[in-house]
C-alpha cells in the first residue's frame, strides 16, 4: 500500500463519515456531514468529496476508499455487487476507482435465498473491520439500523446474509400509522421495562401486526404512560427482528453499530440468555483500512 | 321495535355510509358521504348527520342506530366498550342514546389476551349480521381492512378478538417506506400470480420485516416488474396476518367486507386449502336491524 495516510469515507445514504488514517491504521482525525447521497445531486459527488476531505488528499500517494450506498446506482459511481460467499480479498479485488490510483468504492454484497436476492452495501466493509479487531474468523453479526443486516460468515468469508426492516417498521410506525397520535412527540427517556415487556411479547410468536397495535390499546387503557411507549414499540419490533433468527445455542454474537443501538441488542439478547459482544464504528475504519492493505503500491501507479 | 322505518348508519374513521331500512329489513336506499369522524369537528356531528339524513329521519318514531368509530372518545358520544363475551343481546342493551329514543350508538367490544387489551368499533355490529343473514351461530369471521379483526363466535356469542394492523402496514411501506421509490404510482391491475407468491412466501414463517425488502429486491434484479410489485406486497401482508392465526382444520371461515378485498382473503386462504365465505356490507344493515327488533315500542316513548 502507499505510505502515506488512508482517507477512509462512510458515504451512506443520510450520513457522510470519513476518518484519516496513519500508516499503522490509528485514527488520527474524524469528521463528519449531513450530506448522505439521498441530499448530494447527481454530479455534484466530486464537488462534495473535494470540500469535506480535499485538504487530506492533498499529499502524494494520497489514497481514499469508500464504503456504503455512494456505490450504488444513486451513488457517485456504481459499483456492481460481488456474490457471496466473499472474502476480503475478493472485495478489495473488485473495488471501483473513481479516481484511478487515488479514490475507489467498496462494492456491496448480493446472496440469494429461495430465489429472492438480498443486497448490503456498507456493512461488509464494518464486517471484516470487526472480525479484524476482535481475531476473529467465525460469527455471526448483527449490524443493526434503518435495514438491519444478519451476516453469518466463516473462514473469514461472508457466506450469507439477511436484511430486516427493523429500524424503517419503526419510524413508520413512531411517525405515520395510527400510533403516532398516541405516542409522545418526543422519544423521551429510555424505558428499560417497557422494552423488555415488548422483547418478550414479540419473541413469544405473536406477529408485529398484531402487537403493534397494543402500544395503542395499553395506552387508551392506561396500562403503559405515553412516555413509555415509544420504548415498548421498540422493543415489539427489535423483539421480532430476534425471533425471526435461528441462533444456534453457541453462537458468538457480534452486535456492530452506535453505542445507544448495539446496547438495546445487547439487552434483548439477553432476555433470550444469548451473549453478545458490541462493536462501534471504529470497524468501517478497520475495514477500510485491511482492504487498503490488500493494494500493491505498484498499483497504484498507474494512476 | 317502531313501526316506522329505521336509518342505519355506519360511522367510521374515514367514511360515512346510512341506509334506508323498511320495518322488514329490506334496505330501501343507501348514501355514502366522505365525512368519516376524523373529518368531523367536534361539536359538528349533529349537523353533519341532519344534513346526510335529516330527511330519513323527519317521520314520526323514525329511528338511528350507528355503529363504528363514532362511538369513539372522537365521535359524536362515547359509547363506552361492553367485555367479551358478548351476544347482539348484551350490545343492545348498552346502547348510547345521542337523542333519547330517536338516534343511539352501538357500543364496541374489548377483550383481552396476556393483560393487552383489544378493541373494535363497527366489526361487532357486522358480526352479529353476517350471522344472521348467514343463519350461523359458530363461526371465525375475519373483518380485512386498515385494522383487521379476527372475532371468534361460540353460540351467537363473540368470545374474543384480534387486530391486525394489515391494512395500514401496507399502505405504510406501499406510501413512506423505501418500497415507495421502487413501487408505481398507482397500483394498476391486481396481479394474482405475484399476490400469491408473496401469500406462500409469507406463509412459509419469515418475518415481514424481512421478507418486506425482498419486494425492492426483487425489483432491483428484474425478478418481478414495477407493475406486480404492489400485488406482491399485498399478499406479504395478507399472508403474514394468515400465517398468525391458529385455524381448526373444520373452521368455519367467514370474511366480511368489500367485493376486492374478500376475494383476495378468500384466494389467500385457498392457498393454505381453506375454504371461506365471503359476505358484504349489507352485514352492517342485518346486523343494526336486528339490534333495532330488540327494542321495545315502549322503551321509546320515554324520548
Amino acid at each position: 500500500m502507499c505510505a502515506g495516510s488512508l482517507v477512509a469515507v462512510d458515504w451512506g445514504s443520510s450520513s457522510l463519515r470519513g476518518a484519516r488514517l496513519a500508516a499503522d491504521g490509528q485514527v488520527l482525525e474524524e469528521r463528519s456531514f449531513a450530506r448522505g447521497i439521498l441530499r448530494v445531486a447527481e454530479g455534484e459527488f466530486s464537488a462534495v468529496f473535494e470540500s469535506c476531505f480535499g485538504d487530506w488528499m492533498q499529499g502524494a500517494g494520497a489514497l481514499c476508499l469508500m464504503s456504503g450506498m455512494v456505490g450504488s446506482k444513486q451513488g457517485w459511481t456504481e459499483a456492481p455487487y460481488c456474490a457471496c460467499p466473499s472474502g476480503f480479498e475478493e472485495v478489495a479485488a473488485r473495488l471501483a476507482w473513481v479516481v484511478p490510483g487515488r479514490i475507489a468504492i467498496v462494492p456491496g454484497l448480493v446472496c440469494e435465498h429461495e430465489g429472492i436476492p438480498d443486497v448490503m452495501r456498507g456493512e461488509e466493509t464494518q464486517t471484516f473491520g470487526a472480525l479484524k479487531l476482535l481475531g476473529m474468523q467465525d460469527a455471526l453479526l448483527v449490524h443493526p439500523g434503518t435495514h438491519s443486516k444478519w451476516v453469518q460468515v466463516r473462514a473469514g468469508c461472508i457466506q450469507s446474509f439477511a436484511t430486516f426492516m427493523t429500524g424503517e417498521f419503526f419510524a413508520l410506525l413512531r411517525q405515520h400509522s395510527i400510533l403516532s397520535r398516541t405516542l409522545p412527540a418526543s422519544d423521551g427517556d429510555f424505558d428499560s421495562d417497557a422494552f423488555a415487556q415488548g422483547v418478550m411479547l414479540a419473541l413469544r410468536g405473536k406477529s408485529l401486526l398484531h402487537t403493534a397495535f397494543g402500544t395503542r390499546t395499553l395506552s387508551l387503557f392506561d396500562r403503559l404512560s405515553a412516555a413509555a411507549l415509544p420504548s415498548y414499540l421498540s422493543g415489539l419490533v427489535i423483539g421480532e427482528e430476534l425471533r425471526a433468527q435461528t441462533l444456534p445455542s453457541d453462537a458468538k454474537l457480534v452486535v456492530v453499530g452506535s453505542e445507544t443501538l448495539t446496547q438495546r441488542y445487547q439487552d434483548a439478547l439477553a432476555l433470550q440468555g444469548i451473549p453478545a459482544q458490541c462493536i462501534g464504528s471504529q470497524a468501517t475504519w478497520a475495514g477500510l483500512w485491511a482492504i487498503a492493505q490488500t493494494i500493491a503500491p505498484g498499483s497504484l501507479s498507474t494512476a
